[in-house]
């Protein structure tokens, strides 16, 4: 078994002829056994056909397959569009002889097109077909779309003195801000859990994860992460004495993903953590996390390496909390520009302006008004990420 | 007179030293007699001196003058910035010999750098004696920071029989989305009103112009607007029988102001108004107008001139109100893209490729669940906009 596999899964990923360049654009997950589900999805009233469909069927906490397609997310597809993602499911319980309820499906790619049905239906027999245990990473090529590399992240864990496995992949730019109407993300998993243990920790891992990154603010229509657990490993969350040894390995894979998409974010040149501490409230850190994060001014300013505090300064006090501007604090990683809401020099501007110049650095806001904190992982706002949205559909 | 001046009304601009390139950077509009005043101010929680001055100032109603300086914001600028801000004034008062507290101030620029208020003191007197009533386009150019041309209009009215005046002018990108940390907007009248009345009346104003544009989505620290009114024309607002007509001017004026703020959008290529139609409260309309008008995927779409209405119904989506998708409709001009959700087929698309390779266009967003509506004046999301703000301080 390579280290991408997780024991009793299989999956695969082929060209159906969806993409216009040959890549490969369907892919497919199967549990050898029956296992179970949890999933979360898009909050936004627009749901696409295939996030409608799961949400009904995740309800059985059962699943034997996943089948997705990139390039057309089949959402604003009205009737025709859930036909469309009933039949995808069909194709793939025909193919693999499932009960048809034990099939999820999932969607990514341009808005309001209807899904060429005929194109994946033909494809699924070959799909089926080649199914493997090392086939995660044609299923993560198969979902990308502006995405620049596949996301797969596998990690072993110990529990009981047995190992559990837990295999993730993903695609597009975030839970709160996919640029191009869809985030993706399945995990596999050996362990075995009930389906509303595995839903909590899925809330809770996803909720430090792919719900605190921040490319564009815009929230999908498609968004799905699912989580299947097949049991195999032999080792049982509910009897086991420690199951926070799975909930961290958990966490692990679905922030390593998510640090992948903010990476790979379009047009993104820099990954920088927004962080927010000495809050009254946990709700008012994450304000001002997401008011910086999301500001188009500070993610410019980022993008031309530019230490311009009082954007962050600006940002922070739109953020609809109480705080008081003379009680604030900034840093770019270790360097304090702002002392009291006030700046602590020119000195301080050309350490500020190396720490901008890294990949990767740290904004920090402390309010000094309490003792809560939240942090949010961002990306600067490029001339390609315009670029590449101003003709996505073309 | 010109067609630019206010009767009783002078203003002049002039270069401090503020600037770098020698253009103006020091404003100042004078009452020829004790006007009364209203304003409205940033919702920002890190304020400017300048606006924490003003907001204490026309408590009292009055005011006889207003210094505004732009390249540097005033802001974040503790202690000292109050001190530099109430130095603006007295500085006026001095020149003038009027009483300090009629003296109204503000900046615009960057933020958290101290004022060279040493700069301001030495230009005031040159300024108070360059005084004229045609001297707003002076004082319009004296605000600009990236604005690329001076924003003033003048519009006369007549009530009970006799003309009164109103002169406005304005710099920056919004009310809720200046993307240089300040929009400024300054208004002269001739009518006589009580400070009241004048403040209810700019309110109204207020909400359908400058508070109905979106550049960014970033909320100034330095967001101002002052009207003064200096009775001259002998119209008495209170006394005349229709004092409609005077709202019906300042509503005009400020209008037009908004849009040549936002037709001078830092980098925009267009002018788009969204507007919502059948919504169930104003509120859901706004919410839906606005969060359209801030997406940035729609945004980046305008600019590429791509009808890509998915990206629409998915802001309205996440809007934060209760819709139903399949009641959705959405226009491009005349030119109807979706019906009950669902697209009006390829056929549509060159027809709403035309409208969109327009300048300007509008995006009507029909939610068909009530008959409230609400309508935001935006631009796209070009390249330039993330130049122009990537090396702003530079």
């Amino acid at each position: 078994m390579t280290s991408i596999a997780c024991p009793g899964f299989q999956a695969a990923g082929v060209h159906a002829g969806l993409k216009n360049n040959g890549a490969k654009d369907l892919g497919l997950i199967f549990s050898d056994v029956p296992a179970h589900v949890a999933g979360v999805f898009t909050t936004n009233r627009v749901k696409a056909a295939p996030v409608l469909l799961d949400m009904e069927r995740v309800k059985t906490g059962r699943c034997r397959a996943i089948l997705v397609n990139s390039r057309n997310a089949n959402c604003c597809t009205g009737d025709r569009g859930m036909q469309d993602a009933l039949a995808m499911g069909r194709a793939v319980s025909e193919a693999l002889g499932l009960d048809e309820n034990d099939v999820l499906v999932a969607s990514t790619g341009v808005i309001g097109t209807p899904l060429p049905i005929e194109k994946i239906e033909s494809a699924v027999p070959d799909l089926a077909r080649s199914l493997t245990p090392q086939g995660f990473m044609d299923c993560s090529r198969a979902i990308m779309t502006t995405d620049t590399v596949p996301k797969l992240v596998h990690r072993q864990g110990a529990l009981d003195g047995k190992n559990f496995h837990v295999t993730g992949l993903a695609k597009g730019s975030g839970m709160i801000a996919p640029n191009m109407a869809t985030m993706l993300c399945f995990v596999c998993t050996d362990i075995q859990a009930e389906p509303v243990i595995l839903r909590s920790m899925l809330l809770k891992s996803v909720q430090n994860s792919l719900n605190s990154i921040i490319i564009d603010g815009d929230t999908s229509t498609n968004d799905t992460t699912l989580v299947l657990a097949n049991g195999l490993s032999g080792i049982s969350l509910a009897d086991s004495g420690c199951p926070q040894a799975f909930q961290t390995v958990l966490d692990e894979v679905l922030i390593t993903l998510a640090r992948e998409l903010v990476r790979d974010a379009e047009g993104a040149t820099k990954m920088v953590k927004v962080s927010v501490k000495g809050a009254m409230t946990p709700e008012d850190a994450r304000a001002v996390a997401e008011t910086v994060a999301n500001s188009p001014l500070v993610k410019t300013a980022i993008f031309g390496e530019d230490a311009n505090w009082g954007r962050i300064a600006a940002a922070t006090g739109r953020a609809g909390i109480l705080m008081d501007p003379g009680s604030l604090d900034i840093f770019f990683d270790d360097v304090q520009m702002v002392s009291n809401g006030l700046s602590c020099g020119a000195q301080t501007e050309s350490a500020a302006t190396a720490v901008l110049k890294q990949a990767e650095f740290s904004i920090t806001i402390d309010l000094n008004a309490g003792s809560e904190e939240a942090s949010v992982l961002t990306c600067d706002f490029s001339i390609d990420y315009v670029k590449i949205n101003a003709d996505y559909r073309s």
